[in-house]
């Protein structure tokens, strides 16, 4: 188990061979085995595998061909619908229409698709994390039907991998492991936590490429600009806002 | 693997014993593999072992005796404070001062916090997560002197079980997936999908002793009322704000 979670790779290169059921009911089933707050289940997973629909989620996710090479889209949403209309039918009145409610579910959604990827893992299938369900969560509402208190935070993309990449590089363990009480770091800790990061033959590679100074450039001028990330803000509050989650 | 996941169990009750430093480098290191958004690593591991600050903690985890008796407290935060000051450093100007890179941070808090967990059940550990983490995320931002882009969003308590409870009940499988979309649920469907859980002897007991109609009920009047929520909630976002995440 240790091996597989220190082994793992994200793929971006898929196979279309498709997934055997039985692989996928167990892979899910993993996904519903992880703690849950309360053993509420606020959460839901979308299987996506037709093609046309994956199509139009393709288009949501920036349009990454994985999506459409890919035979399962695993969409995981916090979803707090089922439970209310639970509720409802059980003469109990819900008050979950609030931002801590759809932080618990979320959380709920998180736990439960890290256990499905491992999962996937273990079975030799490669798995890819969608960063781009927050920033399209409206679009993706739209096309998977999802109704009020059900609010997408994250995907997976699974099936057989079409590439072995390397192992990605990761900062040094103290870097991000705080004893006590968290540390404030100072500048001498910053250059040694990512010298080795920044000494990369890939980093300086990137710099050329992107024709900027520092690896740090790149995120904030080309990956995750101010812009973009204030623009994908905004609308991922209008969607927790309409869905009932601030009211 | 895939047993790991299956038979997880949630321990309430543990035994003193340390944990030994290497399996506990081993456990972060596991939490340091899962994916993050662009390899950016937005998280900060706070390992809490002191038996006085663990009482602290402990009384903003509503004085939940195995935050005191565990000998490992884990507190996985959304952390742009180590990247921002990377970028400072680095001629980067960041923009990440809003709700989306909150939220994308706290996915990858998750995702290694869900890693942890597992990689902790490996070596024969049992685990619990805390909600009460999100309820005073103020409290335990003092407690553990988070800056400004640091919020905790759960926490983990580790260490050796001194309890083996039985398997926790689910839903079907079917309850929480949906094939291509979101299929809203009938009546019949909620009756479906809970009637094996309401019909648990346990389920039976605890609608007895809290003197409740539905098991629901248990949940919107006793464990998760509306009242708190709203309280917790705005709480919550206050954090959120005060960290520079809502500006």
């Amino acid at each position: 188990m240790l091996d597989l979670v220190l082994n793992h790779r994200t793929i971006r290169k898929y196979k279309s061979d498709p997934i055997d059921e039985q692989v996928l009911d167990k892979i899910l089933t993993a996904g519903t085995r992880a703690s849950t707050t309360g053993n509420m289940q606020v959460y839901s997973i979308i299987v996506t595998s037709g093609q046309e629909l994956k199509k139009k989620l393709w288009d949501a996710h920036f349009r990454q061909d994985m999506v459409v090479q890919a035979p399962v889209i695993l969409t995981f949403c916090a979803d707090f619908n089922r439970f209310n209309l639970w509720c409802k039918l059980r003469k109990a009145i819900p008050g979950y229409d609030n931002f801590l409610s759809f932080f618990t579910a979320a959380i709920d959604a998180l736990l439960a698709a890290q256990n499905c990827a491992l999962a996937a893992e273990s079975f030799g299938l490669g798995i890819c994390y969608l960063g781009t369900t927050t920033y399209n969560a409206d679009i993706i509402s739209e096309l998977l039907n999802l109704p009020k208190h059900v609010v997408p935070v994250t995907t997976l993309v699974v099936g057989f991998p079409d590439e072995s990449p390397e192992l990605t590089d990761r900062l040094p363990l103290e870097a991000v492991v705080h004893r006590e009480k968290y540390k404030e770091y100072t500048r001498e800790d910053i250059d040694f936590h990512y010298h080795e990061k920044e000494a990369l033959e890939s980093t300086e590679m990137l710099i050329r490429e992107n024709n900027v100074e520092t690896l740090a450039q790149i995120f904030t001028e080309k990956r995750y600009t101010r812009k973009d990330n204030e623009q994908f803000s905004s609308k991922l509050l209008e969607v927790i806002k309409k869905k009932g989650f601030l009211t």
